[in-house]
C-alpha cells in the first residue's frame, strides 16, 4: 500500500476525536464505512432507549408532560449549534419529504402565485424530486428540474422556490452554500437546503450563508437511529407567515384549547403535524448530546484527512483497474469518497461485505464510502482500504455470491 | 356501594380476558383508566424494543433489509383482522394528521373538482378539522363543519369527503358505520372513517360497513407506544387511483430504481412517504402480535361489562352530586364512561390522579374514563369507583392543589 500501517497509527495517536469512538456500540470486527446512510449507535443513545421505554411503563400518559410533547423543539435547539441556526429557529419532526411539502407550502403562500415554477436538482436524491411533484401536482404549481450541472442562474425565471442539497448525495459534492443563496435570492427566488449529507458531516453555517429554510435528517451522520426524525429549519425573521398545509393540532398556536379552527403557531412549532413517535426522540436526543461536546472545525479536519487517506491508500489500484474516482477536490468534498466501476461497482461492494467492510452501492455503478471522524479510526480506513485492493487485486468480486442482487437501502 | 367488591372479583373469575393481564408491565398500585388516551405496555412490546436496538447497534444499514423497511406493509396486515379489513388494504405509517391529508388528496385528485366542499365534524378532535382546513387552504377546496348533533343528510350538498369518527372522542358515542357509509355513498360524497377510539376498543368492521376509506391510531387501545405510528385503510376495490400529495420516495412503485419522476405504487404502499421511523415499529408489532389472540366479541362484552359497572358503582354519587352522565347506551358506546361537572370536573381528576387513578379531563367539564379489557380487572374497576365516590363525598378536590392547571395532552 502507498501509505502504511504506522502511518495510520501514528494519525489515530495525534487524533483529537479518537476518545470519542469509546462511546459508540461499534459491532467487533466491523469496518463500517455507511454512517452517511445509518450512524452508529452511542452509548448514550442506547441508555435513553432504556429510559424512555420505563418511562412508557411507569409514567404512562403523563409521560407528555415530562419532555415528550415539547421534544420537537427541545431537540430544534440542540440541532441549531450543529448547522450554525439560532434558538427557536429549528423543530426535529417527521421525515424530510414531509418537511419539504410543508416549506414548499409555507413559502409559496405567503410569495402568492406570481412565479409558477418550483426548481428541484436533477440526479439528486429522488424523495427531494417527487415530493417537489406532488406538491406542484396538488398545489397548481409547475415543477422543473434543474439538469445535473447546469448552471442554476439560467434556470431562475418564474422559479418560487428551488429546493438543494448543501452536499450531494452521489458524488459528495459540495455547493457553496452562501455564494448559491444569494445568487438565488437575486433572482427573486427562495431555496430550502437539504443538509441530509451535510449536517454532522461539516460545519453548517446556515446564518453565515443568509440561508432562510433547511431540511435534514438525523440518522445519518447525526446518529439518532432508523428512521430517527428529521429537522426543520426557518430563520427567524421569515417565521412571520401564516400556514403550512399539514396543519395539524401539534402546530396549533393553542394545541390544548382544542379550537374548532386552525390558528397557526407563530413560530417554529408551527412545522409540527399530529401526534409524534416519543420513544425516537429519546435516543437522538441522548446523540445530539454527544454532538454538542464536538469540535466541527476538528471534525472537517479529519473527516478530509479520513477520506484522503482512503484515496491515497488505493490510488494505484484506482488507476490499474479503470475505477473512475468523482471524490470532489477537498474544497468542494462533503464526507464520502464515491468511486464508479460500472461492470462490478455491485459485486465489489458485496465482496466487501462479506469481509465486514460496508459501504454502499446507488446505480449506476457508485460505490460510496462515508467517513464518520467520531467512530472511525485512520487505521479502520487504512484497513478497509487495504481490503479493497485484495478484493480487487484478487478479482474476488467475481465469486458469483456476488454477483446476487438484493434491495439495498 | 351499590354493587360489592365480591362481585366484581365474582366477575374476574368468570373473565375469559382475564389471563391478558399478565402480560402487561403495569405500574404497582396503579388504576389506570387513560388506555384510550395512551395504551399500557405489553412485555412483548419491552422485549422487542430491547431487541430492535441492539438490531440497530449489530446489523446497522443491513436492518432496513431485515424487516424495518417493509414494516408498514407487515403491520398493516397484523392490523387488518382488527378492523374488518383484507390483507393488502391497510398501512402503518405516520399519524392520522397526515394519512387523513394523503386520502383528502387522493379521494379528490380521482373525482375531479365537481364537488368543492370537505366536511368534518364539528366538536370532534381538532386535528381532524384542522388538517381538513390546511387541505382545503392549498388546495382550493372549501371546508365546512357538520354542526354537533346535526342531521347528517342535509350536510352533504356539494360535499366530496366527509371525515367522521366512529366512536366520538369526548362522548364516547358510536356512528353506525354501515348506515352512514351508505347515507355518504348514495349522496354522492366519499367518508374517512377516523378510528382512533374504535380501533382495539370494539370489534370494527370495515369491509362489512362498505367503508372505502379509514384512519386510526395505534397508541390508545392497541398498546403501541407513546405516538407509535398510524394506520390508514384503503378498501381494494379503491386502489387504483393515482397520487397522493404527500409523495416521498418509499411510496414509489420502484423505491429503489431512483428514477427522476414519481410514479405512484399501485397498491396501498404508495401512502408511504419518505423514511419512517423503524425503532417505533417494534414494539408495536408486538402489540399487534398479542391482538391476534383477542376474541374481539368477548373484548365488547368485557368493555360494556366494566363501564357499566363503573356507572353502577357510582349512580347514586353522579345523581346526588349533579353530575351529568353522557355516556351513550350500551348500543351506541364505544368503551368510555364520559362524565360532566363543569365546575369541579378539573380538579375531580386531580385529586383521582393523586390517589393513583388515572383518568382524563377535556374543557369544559368533561371526565373520561377509558375501560382496555385486556388489562383492566372489575375489582380494579371497583375500586376506581371506590376512589371516586370518596373525592367527591369528601369534597377532597376542593383542595388548592388539585386546583393548578397544567397542561394535559
Amino acid at each position: 500500500m502507498p501509505v502504511t500501517l504506522d502511518t495510520a497509527r501514528e494519525l489515530d495517536r495525534r487524533d483529537p476525536l479518537a476518545p470519542f469512538k469509546a462511546r459508540f456500540a461499534l459491532p467487533e470486527g466491523l469496518l463500517y464505512l455507511d454512517g452517511n446512510s445509518l450512524g452508529a449507535q452511542p452509548l448514550a443513545a442506547r441508555e435513553a432507549l432504556a429510559t424512555t421505554r420505563d418511562q412508557w411503563r411507569d409514567e404512562l400518559i403523563k409521560g407528555w408532560n415530562q419532555g415528550w410533547f415539547d421534544a420537537p423543539e427541545r431537540l430544534g435547539n440542540l440541532m441549531a449549534p450543529l448547522i450554525g441556526a439560532g434558538q427557536g429557529e429549528v423543530i426535529v419532526t417527521d421525515n424530510i419529504t414531509l418537511n419539504l411539502f410543508k416549506l414548499l407550502g409555507y413559502i409559496t403562500e405567503s410569495r402568492g402565485r406570481g412565479r409558477p415554477v418550483i426548481l428541484s436538482e436533477g440526479g439528486n436524491f429522488p424523495t427531494d424530486g417527487y415530493i417537489a411533484q406532488g406538491f406542484c401536482r396538488f398545489g397548481d404549481y409547475e415543477h422543473r428540474f434543474l439538469p445535473e450541472g447546469a448552471d442554476l442562474a439560467e434556470h431562475l425565471d418564474g422559479v418560487a422556490v428551488v429546493v438543494l442539497s448543501e452536499v450531494h448525495y452521489r458524488t459528495g459534492r459540495r455547493r457553496d452554500m452562501a455564494a448559491t443563496t444569494r445568487l438565488v435570492h437575486e433572482h427573486g427566488a427562495e431555496v430550502i437546503w437539504d443538509l441530509a449529507h451535510s449536517a454532522g458531516a461539516l460545519p453548517v453555517d446556515l446564518h453565515g450563508s443568509g440561508a432562510r429554510y433547511a431540511v435534514g435528517c438525523t440518522y445519518k451522520y447525526l446518529n439518532g437511529g432508523p428512521g430517527a426524525p428529521a429537522f426543520l429549519y426557518v430563520h427567524r425573521d421569515h417565521q412571520g407567515g401564516g400556514w403550512q398545509p399539514l396543519s395539524g393540532w401539534h402546530g396549533h398556536a393553542a394545541p390544548f384549547a382544542f379550537d374548532a379552527d386552525y390558528t397557526p403557531a407563530p413560530d417554529i412549532t408551527r412545522f409540527r403535524t399530529g401526534t409524534h413517535s416519543a420513544l425516537i426522540y429519546a435516543p437522538l436526543e441522548a446523540s445530539l448530546e454527544l454532538w454538542q461536546e464536538v469540535d466541527m472545525a476538528a471534525l472537517r479536519d479529519k473527516s478530509l484527512a479520513l477520506s484522503e487517506l482512503f484515496r491515497d491508500c488505493l490510488a494505484d489500484v484506482v488507476e490499474a483497474h479503470g475505477i473512475d474516482d468523482i471524490t470532489p477536490a477537498v474544497e468542494e468534498r462533503g464526507s464520502q469518497v464515491a468511486l464508479i466501476e460500472r461492470e462490478h461497482g455491485y459485486a465489489i461492494v458485496q465482496a466487501l461485505i462479506a469481509r465486514g467492510v460496508i459501504g454502499d452501492y446507488r446505480e449506476p455503478g457508485l460505490m460510496r464510502f462515508g467517513f464518520t471522524p467520531l467512530y472511525l479510526s485512520y487505521e479502520d480506513v487504512w484497513q478497509a482500504a487495504r481490503h479493497f485492493r485484495e478484493v480487487v487485486e484478487n478479482r474476488e468480486y467475481l465469486e458469483a455470491r456476488f454477483q446476487v442482487r438484493s434491495e439495498v437501502t
